[in-house]
């Protein structure tokens, strides 16, 4: 079959908060191909990912990413795995084609998963979807009570492990070490405490100082000390302190994932198939570094349906962790009709239904819809609305 | 004074071909503040770059461009160095902002200059402009003998350096040496031969086969043999071969271009003061570059404004080459009311007059301006028409 249309529905709260929290809007592709249809979800600026779909061609390495899909075979795996190829080689001089590809290459896999009746890890030829520890991803409170009343929250919903991250945190030393002791005594001795740096930090010499509180709150793993390029850094805080160091985020390419683990030497990997271009280089990537030594956990802070989509490309790794979204806003949680949650034994894991495993719930993206229009040079390039939802 | 307007100016030729020429078109950037003015230009995608300019912020590390720049304080160079900072900060999900802060960045180094009486390189601290080697950039002709062709051409205009890229080279490995053979026998033997292979090799074994042909040819450098990011592949193919090696003109980051240098170990590093985020990041590349051993080289295929731009974060640089666009389109031909050419000495300078030397043209601007609008939720965030001009 052929690839007949691809969508985008950029979908966002009424009012978007200048805060660290990226489940305030998303962008949904729906890729349409013989009688079938999938879906999935791009990172981030939605307007500037749509703008990438349409924009006229510089050259030949700068091809609106429209033009290496649409009217493309697809027929099996390797059609995805040959147009992520084809994409990248268009693209060389579009900074914003990993995004935009990202949501396209989940929806397709959901799109071959629902065609053949089988979930996506088992199209990546993987043998099982073991289940994942899920950790409560979330900010920390502004001030220390409120992370400790955070903290004894998750405890209390039944998590075995949560992440804070940003705010407050990573500033003044003091401060911070305050916020790490509340986050452990909300927690308890027992469950696992992951802290996130968000890149704040100016090299290792600055990390020092708040080393001691770090490992005094025993974490799993310090997340993204320093913007993931400054791969030296890392090594050096991870080797002289023997915290163990997690990033990688940011990657919107396999490359980039691959000289992350090489050269920083991270004790986990972390991915969004949202951002890195979807769920074959994120497969790829998971792959790499396990045999380098490194853990692949997601990246994931929106949707279930974007949840799902990071978690096929490590479905088959044991005793790993998974990055929960605990409160996403509205938009990001009522995306899909049912939701992804843990099991009753708190666990989490790649749904086994066809796909992706999620039906998008369409009377809240119409809810949500914001329409756009773009028009160059008297012609609209890009027109959606409601109408494009039936 | 306070930046009060950046205005973008979509240009291009009537019709654009799929080869792999990047004038064609221009995305032009105009910054006033005070009563000052200057000028810039994004590399690639226009339309991509203008919807990160307007796009509505996702979340607090992805705002649109312009949330960081319109209104903010410009009195020196520090200012611009804080924009980059900031810009940076707001755009950590927003892939495309490099691009697109790029003209602005380059924009706001111009309209200092002219409102100092200096030129750009002046303001960097550089005590002079030394004059730079020009070597004509073009591609490979279809067949041998258009190559022979071009390069006795090239030779005939004076050049003493001059570099072929991309179309036939490197997929056919006999073909590929007849086109070297064709540019070594068509220059002479006493001017410069560079070779850009665009990235087409997968792996320093593919690379392998066509190292003879490029060794006999003398060779200056031998550019882009593998994507950027493959590090290890260039060191292989350097210290194996000894063949001095060329690459970054992808970076759009500092931390990339570092990353290049440290870990590559290229004999020259390519930058692009449109792709990477201005003159201000670039010229933080050049002396590291500088510092470790690396020739600095600008990168440039479109106007003289581009061309300028590119040459300030190396001015200060002697006995180096630069790379001088032989056949622009005229969309980018005619941007500029004069051009940066060689001098008697067949030499290229940065220019001595204020700012980038430069003065626009705006009937040509006029000519191939192509008019945007988007609406985002029923209101216009950009709207650019002819009116903007006056």
């Amino acid at each position: 079959m052929r690839i007949d249309s691809v969508d985008f529905f950029y979908l966002r709260m009424p009012v978007v908060l200048d805060i660290g929290d990226g489940s305030q809007d998303a962008l949904l592709v729906r890729v349409r191909a013989g009688n079938h249809e999938g879906w999935g979800e791009c990172e981030a600026s939605p307007l500037t990912s749509i703008a990438s779909w349409v924009a006229p061609m510089s050259h030949s390495a700068c091809k609106p990413v429209s033009a290496s899909v649409v009217g493309r075979e697809l027929d099996g795996p390797e059609d995805i795995r040959r147009l992520n190829r084809l994409v990248q080689e268009n693209s060389f001089d579009l900074l914003q084609w990993p995004h935009t590809f990202s949501g396209i290459d989940v929806a397709l896999w959901d799109l071959l998963g629902r065609k053949r009746e089988e979930p996506v890890w088992k199209l990546l030829d993987m043998a099982a979807s073991h289940p994942k520890r899920p950790y409560a991803s979330q900010l920390f409170g502004d001030r220390p009570e409120e992370t400790y009343a955070r903290a004894s929250e998750t405890r209390k919903q039944g998590f075995t492990a949560a992440k804070f991250g940003w705010g407050p945190y990573g500033r003044d030393i003091e401060e911070s070490a305050r916020h790490l002791e509340a986050a452990r005594a909300g927690l308890g001795d027992d469950v696992d405490l992951m802290v996130d740096v968000g890149t704040l930090w100016k090299g290792c010499g600055q990390a020092m100082g708040f080393v001691p509180a770090v490992q005094a709150a025993r974490v799993v793993w310090l997340e993204e000390p320093f913007p993931g390029e400054e791969y030296e850094e890392y090594r050096a805080l991870s080797h002289r302190t023997g915290i163990p160091l997690a990033g990688g985020e940011g990657c919107d390419s396999l490359a980039q994932a691959v000289n992350f683990v090489r050269f920083a030497d991270p004790a986990f990997l972390q991915i969004d198939a949202g951002r890195i271009g979807g769920i074959t280089p994120a497969t790829f990537a998971a792959s790499y570094a396990a045999g380098q030594g490194a853990r692949f956990v997601n990246h994931t802070f929106t949707s279930s349906l974007a949840l799902s989509a990071s978690l096929q490309p490590y479905a088959n790794h044991r005793d790993s962790y998974c990055e929960y979204p605990l409160d996403p806003k509205p938009v990001a949680r009522d995306l899909t009709a049912s939701r992804l949650v843990p099991d009753p034994d708190g666990l989490i894991r790649a749904p086994d239904a066809p796909g992706l495993g999620l039906d998008v719930d369409l009377e809240s993206v119409e809810r949500y819809l914001v329409e756009v229009e773009i028009n160059v040079g008297g012609r609209t390039l890009f027109r959606s609305d409601r109408s494009m939802l039936r």
